[in-house]
Formats: C-alpha cells, structure tokens, sequence
C-alpha cells in the first residue's frame, strides 16, 4: 500500500521533503499547494504530484498525511486545521512563535488525537543519531558536558531576520532540541550571552547574530551552544558528550577527503555550506521515520511538545540575555 | 525527452545502475532482461520497466541506449549484438579476459560507429575525481610518484574466483585504469609481485590474494599498486598523487564521524565495507556521464580502448609474476 | 655570562623548572631550598646545585634569580622576601589566593622595582603560541569566539582540593589567563555553571569538578570554557578561536601517531595524561623567556598583574555561581 | 657509575650524538676529535669534553666507548682501530660502501668480541617502535604487506651524492632496514624502478632522486618503499603494515597542531622539515640503548650485520635496477 502526501508549502525546504518523498518506497506525493502557483507547479511537475488548494488537499479522501513547509506564520493554523480534518502532520519547526498559540494549537492536535512531528532533522542525521546511540549503549558512561557547535556559513536575508523570531527562536532552537536530544535530561536553566558582531544591521534590525548559551540539569549535566551567523570555512555543526567513562563526538561533513600538501601545508576541503546539501541524510531519514510512524499508528518523536519545550528554551534565552542571569526554565 | 534504457542482467551491479538511472532526471528504465525471470521481474516492479528478452530490448525502437551487466563472458557477445543493433552502450568491466575477443568486439563496434562506455566506476568517485582535477590544475606540478591501495573486504566467493580471470584481471583491473588516470601518461613496464596469504584455497584454485604492482612510464613516473583481498577494518581504497609541486591525497569513506575517546584511545568507524556503499556517488556519476555523453553524442569515457588498456597492464602483470621481471606493456 | 638560579620549593614542579634551567646555554641551578631535605638533596643531586636555606638564597651575592615553586601559601611572602632583596622573581601561580594579599604583594613588588614573573605555562606551549601568532597575523580576522576545553586526566588528592582555592582558583585559573591571552581584549563579565558530578567527597569538601564558565568582553567577544576534573582518555587541552574570516584551533598531543585499525575501527592513542609531559615544551619556553627577559631586562609576561587578573576573574565566577548571574568584573 | 664517551667525528651528527649523551644521566662526553680542530672545539665547548686526537681516544684508558660520526669512507678503518682497541662502538651507517671491505671489518670486530651497535636511528622512533610493539602484540595478526614512505624534503648537495652510494646506499637503506624490522622475516628478492625527475644535475652525477622498490620474503610478504630526494611539504616519513587481523600506521610528525580553517579550506602545519628536530627522540632513545647494552654488557641491535644486511639489499636494489627484474637475496 502506497502513502500519499500533500505538500503545503512549495518553497526551497519543501522541495526537499518532497524528494526525500519520492525517494522513500511506498511514499508518493500526491498533491502539492503553495500562494505562488509557479512554485507548486514545479514541485508538481518534477513529482506527478497534482497542484490542489490548501482546503482541497486538507479534505482529500486521498491523502493519507500533510507535509506542512509554509511560512512560520502559517504553521499552527495549518496544524489545527489538517488536525481538524484529521490527516496525520509533518511541520517544520517552530510550530509558532508565541507560545500561547503554540499551546492552543497542540491542545487542538491532541483534542483531535491525530498523529504530529515537527522537523528537527538534525536528530535523524547519522552522525548525531550514532554518537546518541553511543551514549545508549553506555560507552561513555554518564553524560556530564554537552558541546554543541552550531554557525551558519552567511546570515539569512535581513527581512528574513526582521520576521524570524530572532537567532534563538529561528537557529539556535536546533540546537536547544539537540542539547535535550544528548543531555538525556531536561534542562533546568538557561543563561545567554550574545553580541551583534557580524553585520550591524542584524544589530539594526534588533537581532543578535554571535551567542553562547549554558543549559544545565537538575543532576547538573551542563551544556553549551557556540553560535554564529557566519563561518566563512563553512556550516558547522558539531556535537561532543563528555562523559565518566568516556567521550563522544560527531564531526563536519566535507564534499571530498580530498588533502593537498605543499609547503604551505595540509589542505583539506572546507565544510559543506549549505544546510540541505549537509543533512540530506538527515532530511531522507526524517521523512522515513514519519511513514514509519504512519504506518505503525506509532507516537511520533520529535513530537508537539518537543517544539514547544525547544521555544521554551529560547524564550527562557532571551529572558536571560535582557536580566543578565540564568533564568530557570520549567519544561515538564 | 526523456532517454529509455534497457537493462541487460539483472544481478547485484545491475540493480544499482537501475537505481542510477532512476535517480537521473530525463532517464528511465524501460526495459530489463535477465536468465533468471525472477531478478529481471525484482528490477521491472521496482522501476515500472518491462520484462523483456534480450533480443526484444536489442531490436526494440523504443530504447536508446543499452547496459550491459550480464556476467563477464557475455559481455563481448552482447556489446557486438548491440552494437549491430546500432544501440549506445554502457557495458561492465572487463570486456572479456581474452585480449584477442576484446580486440574483435571492439573492430566491431568501431565498425559500426556506436558510442561504447565502460564501467570503470571508481573514475567518478567525487574523491578521485577532485584529486584528479587538483592535479590538472597545476596544484602538484607534475607527477612522480602515484600510489594506490586498493583492499577488498574480503574475498569473494571461491566458484567466482575460479571463473574471475584472476586478481589482476577482476580487482587490480580498477587500480590499472586508475594508474592511467592518475599518472598522465601511459605506463610501458609492469613488475607485480604476489602471495597467497588470505586463504590457501584461493591459491589452491590457483589464484594470488595478494600483491604489490609497480608500474613505470617513458618520463620515469612511477605508480605503485597495494591489493589484498581481504581487509578486517572494512574497504580500503585510497590514492596517493606525489608531484614536484606538492602531493594529493584522497582517503577512505566512513559511514559516520563519530569517534569515541576512551582510557582504550581514540576509536573511529571501520571504513565502508561494501563496495556499492562506498562508490554510490561514483555509480551515480557514471551513469549521468554515460547520459550526458549519449545526449550530446561525445566520445565516451572510459571507452573501450581502456577497457583494453586495463586488461593489457593485468596481462603483462601475470607474465612478470611468471618471469620474475619488470615486463614492457604497449598501448599505443 | 652564565646565571645562577636559586629554586625554593623542590617539589614536583619544582623538579620540572630545575630540568628546564639545566636545558638552557648559560644557565644554572646554583642553589635550592626546601622545608624537606631530601627533596633538596636531590634536585641537588641531578644539577649539581648547591642545597640552602632560603634566607641564604634570597641574599646571596651569586644568585641572579629566584624560582618559586613553593606551596601557594607562601607564594606571597616569598615573592615580598625576594623583591626586598632585589632578586628578580619567577614564581608559580597563583601568587595567593587572597586578592588583597596579591595587591598588597605587587605593590611591594612595584616599590622594589624588580622584575616578576607568573608561571602560566600553557601561553609558551608551542602549539597555543602559533595559534596566537596567527590570531595576530590577521589570519581569522576580527575575534569573536573563542572555547577552551580544560580537563585533568583525573582529580588531585582529596586533602589538595581542600586548600587548593577551589577549581577556578587552581584549575580554571590557567584557562582565565588563556582567555585573557586570545580574546584581545579583557573580559568584563563573568558567568559559571558548576556541578559535583566526578567524585561526591570533592562536593563534601566543599568544590565543584565540572564547570562551564561564559566571559564577554566589551565590544561583544564571548569566551566558553569547559572544566572537568576527570577525563578518562587523558589530559584534555584544546582551544579554538572563531573570528571574522576564519577559525585557527590547536588540537591535543598524544604519545605517538600510531593508529590500529580493525573490525573494530581505527584506534589512536589517548592523550596524553600527565600536565608536566604534555607541557614539556611549554615549561621549557617559559624559562627561556624568563631568561631572556632577565638579560635584556625587559618588562615579564605573564606579570604579577596577569596573575592578578586571572584570580579576579575565578573570584567572579565564584561569585556567579553564587548569585546564578553574569556578574561584572573590572580589570582595569 | 658513569661512562665516559669519544666522540670521533664532529659533524653534524656529532653534534646530535653529542647532545643526546649530555642529556643521559650517568654518560658524559669525555673527548671529542675531528679533523677541523674548529668544530672539535665547539662540540669540547658545549659538552665540557676535551679535543683529543682520533688516536689518543681510541687508546685512552678513560673512554668507555666510541661513537664514530666521521664521513663514511672513514668508517670500517675507526670501527677496526676501536675493535682492536678493545672499545665497544656506535657507528653511523653505513659500515663501508662496499661490501668486502664491510665483510673483513666485522670479521675483525668478531675477532675482536667487541660491542658494536649501527646507527639506524628510526628503529628506536617512538611511533614506528611502538607500531613494531602492536605487531608483536598480535594486534594485527600476521604480517602480509608493509609500506614505507620516505621522501626527504630537499636533495643533498651534489658533492655529496657523488660520494654517497647513491640513493639505495644513502637513503634507501634506512628503509631497507625498517622493512627487515616490520616485516619480521628477511626478504628474499628485490625490485626497482627508479627516475631522476627531481634534478637533472642528480642523473649527471649518475645518481637517481625518485624510486619504488618491492621486497618479498618466503613465506610471501611484500613491502613497498617509496622514495623522493624531495618533498615539498616536508619530510614524508610515514609506515604501515597491514595483517591478517588489521593494519598499524604511524604517522608524520608536524610542529604544531594548529590548523586555520577559511573558505580556502582547512590547513594544518606541513611536516617537521629537517631530520634530526624528526627524529630528535629516536636519536635519543638510540644512545639510551646503546648506553644500556654496555651496561649490561648484552648483544647490540642494530647490529654490524644489521647493517650489513641493509647493504646487500641496496646492492640488490642495484642489480635489479640494471637488469629489470627482482633479483634474489640471501642475508642468510
């Protein structure tokens, strides 16, 4: 039997969901919708998905699911309303960025019982999900320090910025659902500490661009994120878990192994630069672990509740770059 | 338009070409033949092709272009037919183990001006193939010393060997056409040593397992070759490219970056450990070069003077093992 | 013209300097002290210095410098005693653990006049000096980030870490002066999370064993360190610094460079696991610019207000730690 | 006790020699000699040794050994003196360029019953000895193919080569000898291609710069050597031995651990770049073990046959090269 999706959103990331569709045994896209016809259209035609509105897909007797990849402020009205109709949910992170309407929307998902996953897609990448299952089976004992690098290789388009969220709500939540991800523990307090130092007009436009955040648990597991919006060597994104027995790390991904030695020394390749290209894996699995989860009528993991605690975290950032201490947060 | 490839073999390697083609936009698999209706009906119900005869798909109006992955000793018979067919082909190396057959089969196909590409894959390893354009470039000058370890993970099973043509001619195959892409010039002297050290009934199906080749061309460049066909810590395959310049390496592929740190030391993973893992890109790349060539009827590359080539160096290889000395090889 | 050193404790550390004295053209242990008598006799021994009390090594005539590696309780009384006699000082850090003992010191030393100088090996350890040289060479730019991985192979005695100050005081120190020696400019605030997690009878004691502590200074740089007082793969040393146009990183030193590979992986070595080992060099260095600012009579560094600076900043973040806040510290 | 040396020859590895006995507890460099009173005098400077003459060493009741560091034609004649003199010897390698007169000169220190240690400075190499203590440990099983890499950073003057043997004397052997010492069996043929690509004046003087030689052993075990007069991104001193259960490598030494990472890529430091700062601690570690074996009065390794042993496999090197095949061995 084959899965038939509809794809809400027809912008870059929802390309990518739709190849990681197609790619995916018994998974087709069956129909796609987006404000701008052109771009659904293009999805539709590389795909042989049909063009269908937002209602016709959302009320589709043929649809088995809804990929929702629309603007943020799209999101939760999405969710409730294929909740509502009730299709099985794939969104991008974050479902909003008011945690009130966050709240209301996952109680309408769970007062409609259908199944939701939100798309922290660094968590099914193999590298990441390898050292965690490191961690599971013990190697390195308990977890004691987390360290997560995470810097964009350039800053988004500063309109981009002006709606995001701000760096924490739009980038730094990744790494607030790894940290939960590796910590093995919920944090408990949050400190931040951030500067505007790549462009000034991430500055103007009221945002940060250059953070370093601590987590830290209730057993007193400690955790600490390295971001900036700009790494000219490219994406990076690393993980290490300090342990009492040992020690994990995930490294970067390069195009090549390729290294040349002259006098000037060893060169080895930059990073990956663009985020699709360097969890492409990572996008493939997630899709997988959705149709999985579809199948087996399974609960779906990230779920609602792990954006939710994600935004938690970056609101607990802000609060404590504006008081200048370590605010707790209260996530369950 | 859209090219409609045929399939011939319906086996392992011809399962990932199908795969490539699949992936490749403006390609389909319409057609696929096999002995064994099973494997040919696997292929045509994962890709939507048809069961076909051989000779069905060899006369048939509507395929472009044929792949040839049947086993090695019906490859020069199945180019000859396809050529006669006037069909462009993508065929598996080697050609055939008789220098004679692969010199008639290619008369032919010269004859009837078909475009021919053969399956040297490890040319479109992004790796090597970044290396090679370093080179190109300048970054090392000019070559001098090339090395190449190329390690199986371990033997094959002993009915395949005894029908293989033996290591040089079904493994160090690779690493002969890989010399002539890497050194920049024909080699004229081979000198092989071998053993047989992984496992005495290859010897006693008298065959070699392992063995070191040195390769010498007019200018005085000089490759070494490392085979083994057992290898515990996975796939090895790596080149070494020392200029006056400088020198370029490529490494090995890992299925993650994960390293474990421990009182035990550092632990990385294992190298891939199966080929079609590790050259999944190169797989990839071949066909869509294979694609690219038929589209704008260029001369293919490799064509089947290198197939020829390679087989000529693994020849001359066995009669050094035989006389014990550095012989001369001559390709034109 | 070769100088003659006076050593005043002949401990472990006192056993390091001595070796490095004897390492270098034109200098000499002349003489050492220490409360026991054997541990005198046999840096005496090895170096053919003479054993003395330390009243007759702070006046003698022969004596051109002191090195003190005395236990920190009598860093400051020493430093005073030799000033007074006009001999220039190389002492351990930290100078006390007293901030108004160290001011009271450093005003006595700035009366007399003399030079001084603060053992913070780790900016003469080779690998973190190129990393600063290339910091000033404009090789990454403006810095921005800079992280510090600091942990000990295991914790020190129980009875140590009684009177040690603590682990900012007697650990982190090296990494607030490391800090100080990469971001370019002082940090203006500090914030500390820390946590009991390696040994309970350290947390009995009344210490912390694992520590991430965020400075930022004021145009925005922010600083990360992670401490621990056990690192089961050895003595964990790491700094990178993220600027502008790039990232320059020193990594670890292992024993050899021997790799193992198996079915298992790709072994390495673990670290290196002993503070005086892993900084041979950097303990050597040290001492040669000791020297060097001895006979060109030039200003010390690190100086007597470095080692000051430092103990502000461990004195920070025990006050954050307290206070669950950045707090701001003023290092003039 | 201490044992005092003569230093006969006091060159540049004179100079190393000398240091790494300075820096041995209970070993002092008694007396130094050298046909330029000027660099005997330096070394009798450095060391507190007093300038004697080759003869007045050799006889003197004081000196309890000899480390013999004259240019090589000198070296069988010294060996011979000492051995009649009764004083166990280090020699540098090699013994003599030819192979008689090697023959006779150890028959005399057979006569003799004198100690006489060969200075193959890269057995006692912390990596590649410890890399030789994996293989031993069955680490990797039994020993199949072994790959030496061993290009120096520039050529030698041009005098210099023109006494030197040529490559496979003066260079080569060091490999040779480390094949014997991982291999853990004697080869029994060898083959080599060889070019002079670095330096037209190199074939002028009728040497070559550029070479590959393979060594077999009887039970079937292969070594690859790989050679250049130059390397530009330094000196390329790296092995590995693979095995029935795994491989060891160890690999080149650099510097520092620094690397910058840009959008040019990430650079870390070329090689340690002059053979004596390589091998700092293999020179160390040989006159350690020189100093033990007169100690305890037990056989010496590298031996004179050692050395011999190298010297018939160059001169096989040779043979092959004119003839154009593997020649046979016997090193007994």
């Amino acid at each position: 039997m084959t899965l038939n999706f509809g794809l809400l959103g027809a912008g870059r990331i929802g390309k990518v969901h739709a190849a990681a569709v197609a790619a995916t045994p018994g998974a087709r896209l069956a129909a796609v919708a987006d404000a701008v016809p052109a771009a659904a259209e293009a999805i539709a035609a590389a795909s042989g998905a049909e063009v269908r509105s937002v209602d016709a897909i959302m009320n589709a007797r043929d649809i088995d699911a809804v990929l929702i990849t629309t603007p943020t402020d799209m999101h939760a009205d999405m969710i409730e309303q294929a909740a509502r109709a009730g299709k099985p949910i794939f969104c991008e992170k974050p479902i909003d960025l008011s945690i009130p309407r966050v709240e209301t929307c996952l109680a309408t998902v769970r007062a409609q019982g259908v199944q939701l996953m939100i798309g922290f897609n660094r968590r099914f990448d193999p590298n990441f999900q390898e050292a965690r299952r490191r961690i599971d089976a013990g190697q390195i004992g308990t977890v004691e320090l987390v360290s997560i690098v995470s810097r964009d290789p350039g800053p988004p388009p500063l309109d981009y910025i002006a709606r995001s969220g701000g760096l924490f709500r739009d980038m730094t939540i990744h790494d607030f659902d790894m940290a939960r991800f590796l910590l093995g523990e919920e944090p408990v307090t949050v400190y931040a500490a951030a500067s505007n130092l790549v462009d000034p007009k991430i500055g103007e436009a009221g945002d940060i661009d250059t953070a370093s955040i601590v987590l830290t648990t209730k057993s007193g597991r400690i955790c600490q994120i390295s971001n900036s919006r700009r790494a000219t060597y490219g994406y990076d994104q690393r993980i290490e878990v300090h342990g009492s027995k040992g020690m994990v790390s995930a490294e970067n991904l390069r195009e090549t192994t390729v290294e040349v030695a002259t006098a000037a020394g060893y060169l080895r390749d930059p990073l990956m630069n663009f985020f699709m290209t360097r969890y492409t894996a990572a996008y493939r699995a997630e899709i997988g672990a959705f149709i999985e989860a579809l199948k087996t009528k399974t609960p779906m993991s990230p779920s609602g509740e792990d954006g939710l605690k994600a935004l938690l975290i970056a609101e607990g950032a802000y609060r404590s770059l504006k008081e200048g201490r370590a605010v707790p947060i209260d996530l369950g």
